[in-house]
């Protein structure tokens, strides 16, 4: 992949695009500084802007930049021995025994320089990159103590600035009990809430805070006390809930005001309820449940009709999601949540940006946002949901840049 | 994609390879005039082929090219519209009076010309050549017509000429009952033995001879009629056998020797005793499993029992299985169909070379075989099943050539 400053200025007319909502007229955008400046059918492109570069689209059709919004992606080694194993008829404790679960992805991650985990995390981004994405989340939650939380969310810092992409960060320092901390899990929330975080936050490291609420991870008492920390600190919280049962961990994070509550199989009424109450996000994450071969799908109908806005993500991580395409998701969502097709592109665009917080700037071809914009090479939108496996990407702006 | 005859030569000493089953140990492959001329490792490289260029292989994982043995590639248009209809709620039957289902793919592909089903159908198998397909089954069955048949088949020969990879055609002209024969199925059985397949065979166009052999399609009567015409012609069978129901597709088509039963969800013990016996390969066909949200697995445990082959190919078709991915078949047939990672490999290599009947030249790198490689650019050969949604190869030899 091009080092990113080496790749040209996005700057200039754009013409012969097509928009997913107006297919059959073509459209321009212009892009100066780096910037929209203006978006519309190309008969109307104002005269000031006529003699920029050209860039022709080929008519192509034109939608936002993709936005990532729930990824691990920074973590060390990975798992597909353990996946391996697991075909192979191993036990969970035969697993275990060789040194899988997540305890293999935590240690690796202690053990791994801040370097090597920059490097392989970049492999995993650069795919990420190539199919369209202009923003990510990634979280860090492998480390489990301050100076490993830190060069995770460190390495999530320099990949946004190597690879010229929008990274969010997200601490997930309660992502699961680190093993010196075992049976002790009131010490460990206490470290998190009173030295990691605090820490991390001072440093600039954290856009916002994450708990794995779930009988096998943390409570919902022990969540609260996380979400009180972050509100001490003026960061916005989000929360992995309702994936294996229904905690009533939506509803705390709705009264927190969470940008997102993520996976949600077991989501209730009640929860659907506070979330749209909230303005809270709904990230539904297919390549989990896809892995898992879990069967509950989550509560879209009841979602939808709530008006929850909804978001897909890949939940990038080495052991439940080893997913390196959004697009794919995309697909995923379609076959096996049933979305509709301008409900999984939104939730890749606009509604994942607002899962970030990120709508100001992301998820949209707006004017005078960033110029993040990707040209596919389809006839129509459906086709982003309906083939997969494919790579149709045929130019994506990436930051005011085109990247590929 | 580079034209093919503009690619590089392998011709050479190829090192820094790791295989599969050693994958410690480095190892070298010797190419000359485009065949594999010396495969071992790497400190055993014999004298006379140190002089030869070096092509440095950077420790990357060293496999056969990948074989995808079921495809129906070449058709008119496409059904996004479809899929999108479908999860906006329309019934099957909305979607047939919009003109959808398999008969709009036989009118489109009617409507194209042979260069229109060239260009789109060639944009698909980039893709899949990409990934590091080296040769391709491409069926016909969209046309069902004596020359609409033809222009499928066609079109097939030119791709595999144009992009240098190896094509096997099969003749589906029992794919679906054309409108025109509607309630006239053993007309239309009559057209298929009697003028269809001697004409295309004659013309050299069939290089293998399959039926959709379901209660939605032909009966099993209707299968066999089609499997003598076959046989009098001396050209092999395999079917389209028990996707939906237990046919006795897989027994019969067993009695006729054929290379392959493909789909076998609802396969019975009897119908694997017969493949079993005729060293039938079992093609399994995960991608339009999940698109269909199907629910009965093939019987691997039992076909692994009894030893038959499995095989796994995308099925790439517009309707059930718009798949571009070899590998992420490979991933499914883990995650969904539980195959462990050396029975997937082999799938998509040694086995669906076989079902091909192309064992003598794909599948395996072996001396004399012409040079048909894939670098990968991974640590270990369980990451190819494990990551989904990426594209790790990072060399790709086809045909004696460096293509990618
Ligand atoms: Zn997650
Ligand atoms: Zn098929």
């Amino acid at each position: 992949m091009k080092p990113f400053d080496n790749c040209p200025s996005a700057d200039g007319l754009w013409t012969g695009l097509r928009r997913a909502d107006a297919p059959t007229a073509l459209a321009a955008i212009v892009v100066t500084q780096g910037l929209i400046r203006w978006f519309g059918p190309q008969p109307e492109v104002p005269a000031e802007f006529h003699a920029l570069p050209r860039h022709d689209g080929g008519d192509a059709l034109v939608t936002p930049g993709l936005v990532d919004c729930h990824t691990h992606l920074v973590y060390g080694g990975q798992r597909a021995n353990e996946f391996a194993m697991r075909l192979a008829g191993a036990s969970y404790e035969e697993v275990a025994k060789a040194g899988g679960g997540i305890v293999s992805s935590v240690r690796a991650t202690r053990e791994a320089s801040e370097d090597e985990l920059f490097a392989s995390a970049g492999k995993r981004l650069e795919s990420l990159l190539a199919e369209g994405v202009c923003a990510i989340e990634i979280k860090s939650g492998y480390g489990l103590s301050l100076e490993h939380e830190r060069k995770q969310l460190r390495v999530a810092r320099r990949l946004g600035a190597a690879y010229g992409v929008t990274v969010r960060t997200t601490f997930l320092g309660a992502h699961a009990l680190p093993p010196e901390y075992a049976g002790r899990s009131g010490a460990y929330i206490d470290l998190v809430c009173d030295e990691m975080l605090p820490a991390l936050a001072a440093e600039g490291l954290v856009d916002a805070v994450d708990v794995f609420c779930e009988r096998i991870a943390f409570s919902l008492e022990e969540t609260e006390r996380v979400f009180q920390a972050a509100q001490r600190l003026g960061l916005p919280v989000k929360l992995h809930a309702e994936q294996l049962s229904d905690m009533g961990g939506a509803a705390l994070a709705a009264r927190y005001g969470a940008l997102s509550c993520d996976h949600i199989e077991h989501l209730s009424q009640v929860g659907i309820d506070a979330m749209r109450d909230a303005g809270t996000v709904a990230v539904l994450l297919p390549g989990a449940f896809y892995t898992l071969r879990d069967t509950t799908v989550p509560p879209i109908a009841a979602l939808r009709a709530a008006g929850v806005p909804m978001a897909v993500s890949t939940d990038h991580n080495p052991g439940t999601s080893p997913a390196l395409s959004l697009l794919l998701m995309v697909n995923m969502a379609c076959t096996l949540f049933r979305l509709t097709v301008p409900e999984a592109i939104d939730a890749v665009t606009s509604h994942a940006a607002r899962a970030l917080g990120l709508q100001a700037t992301h998820g949209s071809i707006g004017v005078g946002m960033p110029a993040n914009f990707v040209l596919w090479d389809v006839q129509e939108v459906a086709e982003l949901a309906y083939w997969f496996g494919q790579r149709p990407a045929r130019s994506v702006v990436r930051q005011g840049r085109v990247v590929v």
